[in-house]
């Protein structure tokens, strides 16, 4: 094996793949990088690999000979990254799965493994695939990972839920206290070609990602260079069977594992009609919250929110015994139903005020217990749920 | 008490004497700042003690009643921070050394302690008096601070040695590996009045200041506006007597206590003449030893460096065993002397070239196990001693 490429290109695609290098592995070939060059392509591609998610990615490089090599990911990522834009060469002529890195002033030897012994990312054969504007992808990671449980004993809650809908996708995630609800769009491509091939709407799709492989599937697409107006970005093709499924646009592939069990049904929980709606200011409800919060931190995280309908405002308070208090008023845009006291976990109606990103947020409740939604006024189709907490 | 300020002139006048609360007081009230309002002059104090770092500072506020009280630091801090700016109300009308803090949307009650509980700052009754301006200080320590040890059981060595010069002051310190040394010129103020007060060189000043406490004045003078080009800047006042020095200017106050114990004659660490001299661009052999250094990590953090005379050329290199090796050239711009090998510790040559900031640096060197000594070309009169180590 032998190539020359370009620093840049190695680097970038070094920390793409890096992700999905395991921190303890469990075989001591997983701590490496697979390289491969193809002397024909003209391409070298890079993978990584924990058993549960594997990331390969390829560039052009200049090769010489085709081969392949496994390197060790962290050192040889340490070595990369600290070197200035410029050629490397990359060769394994001193045997002995040694490979040479040469660049204008240093050079370097790393001892690798065979590629044999490097696991193959799996493959799906029998599978379905759908295709999804990078956009709308984003938009339903980033309204919903937020709410996964990071609990790894609540397995199917450390996903997200997809689900195909006529027209679109619905991304759900659930940690148990809380819920949030995106649904997408399906975004036509404008040249509009193939289009009956390219979005397969009518294929029922009910799987439940790891948030850790979604995570990097959110970091890898956000890298795109103009992300929001490249109208011509390829799709991302999506392709799934009962228990894998791989994510590929362009030169990069991410395959998971889904996560097995049931999904909760969701959208039991969410009320049919709630008696009372306020809308107010989000960046001025997540200020008063976060200054409440310097006092709840102390007391179970919890503070209490009245509703006062004649002075048209929100009052937020809480007591920490030996400490102090603290109260702040928000004033409400526009409210219907009657006065009420409820109490919230500081940090669910934070995380949910934070994820929105509309001016304004409308607020929809029944009584002290029951579940209170939230969700963004003139914004993408988002729903957070919140279970409030018992006032004593 | 009560007073009503700007948030903001609270905000930065908390956080500038944050630093002096101790992380685990030995007695409740040191976890408090203590504030202090005065009608007369219409300012308001904050003050922070550790029982060895001590810092005031004051500020312009409407006092409507003068009083005292101390308030728990980060509490109060926490709520502060997150206020946005306007004006803040505190009084102690609530009793019980409970503060009220009113904010245009939000008002907090924070429980304290009495003032008369909280310890005074050490004054200084017969001290000395010397005046620096700010930039003179601030380079004295930026230059010297990295090379103090941080190993609490070597006392003397966790501070910057400061010795009164005919025309300036000379900081050092060391950690028993490395050396480095400032000596600044005194700047004259422009105005030049009362010169002869300000400037009293003839004083002996011989102290050694704990690097803690350095650090904050460090940070505080580089919190000025402008800080270069304000040549009209307040000189820094500093008085000391055995035990104690304090740092004062503008509306702030340091003080702390100064380490015992005599300070090792370092000047004699100085070699008299060397027998080598390099020159070499500062980056590039910075970027050289960082890549060196990924595998340098693995085997006690030592390379190897050959000066290569012929060629013009310091060539270093890393052997680490099972994982691989590597090597880089730097190109010499200015040679004397023969060819040597000679070993280092990576971590002691990267601070002193990230410390250094100028283009080039001039390296001295005997032999393999002699001090060797940095200095930045054209710069500030700074001199960095580092020991070699011995070459297996």
């Amino acid at each position: 094996m032998k190539f020359v490429c370009e620093q840049n290109d190695l680097n970038t695609n070094l920390s793409l793949v890096s992700r999905a290098v395991p921190s303890r592995p469990t075989h001591p070939v997983l701590a490496n990088v697979l390289l491969s060059a193809d002397e024909n392509l003209q391409r070298v591609s890079l993978t990584a690999f924990d058993l549960s998610l594997g990331i390969k990615t390829s560039f052009a490089a200049k090769v010489e000979n085709s081969g392949t090599l496994t390197l060790p990911a962290k050192l040889l990522n340490d070595i990369v990254s600290r070197l200035s834009n410029g050629e490397i060469t990359i060769d394994d002529d001193a045997g002995e799965f040694v490979a040479t890195i040469t660049s204008s002033f240093g050079r370097y030897q790393v001892r690798g493994m065979e590629a044999e012994e490097f696991p193959e990312l799996p493959a799906i054969e029998d599978g379905q695939t759908i295709y999804l504007a990078p956009d709308t992808l984003i938009e339903g990671l980033h309204g919903t990972l937020f709410a996964t449980s990071a609990d790894e004993t609540k397995q199917v809650l450390t996903g997200v839920h997809l689900t195909g809908k006529k027209d679109g996708l619905e991304f759900a995630a659930t940690d148990g206290h809380r819920l949030a609800m995106v649904e997408t769009v399906h975004q036509l491509p404008e040249d509009g070609a193939d289009d009956d091939d390219r979005l397969e709407s009518e294929i029922e799709l009910n799987v439940t990602v790891p948030a850790r492989a979604l995570r990097e599937v959110e970091r890898i697409l956000g890298m795109r260079q103009s992300p929001n107006t490249d109208q011509s970005a390829p799709l991302v093709n999506l392709r799934f069977d009962s228990s894998q499924v791989v994510f590929e646009w362009g030169d990069q592939r991410l395959t998971t594992r889904l996560l097995e069990g049931q999904y909760p049904a969701y959208r039991q929980l969410l009320p049919n009609a709630f008696i009372r709606s306020i809308t107010l200011d989000r960046k001025q409800f997540l200020s008063a919250i976060e200054r409440i919060s310097v006092l709840t931190d102390q007391k179970n995280n919890i503070f209490k929110a009245n509703l006062d309908s004649v002075n048209q405002k929100l009052t937020l308070s809480v007591e920490a015994k030996d400490v102090g208090s603290g109260q702040e008023s928000i004033p409400i845009q526009f409210i219907t139903g009657e006065d009420i006291d409820i109490a919230f976990n500081v940090k669910y109606l934070m995380e949910s005020l934070k994820n929105l990103n509309t001016q304004e947020v409308q607020m929809d409740l029944n009584h002290g217990l029951s579940p209170v939604v939230l969700k963004p006024l003139g914004g993408s189709k988002a729903t957070h749920l919140i279970m409030p907490v018992q006032l004593r």
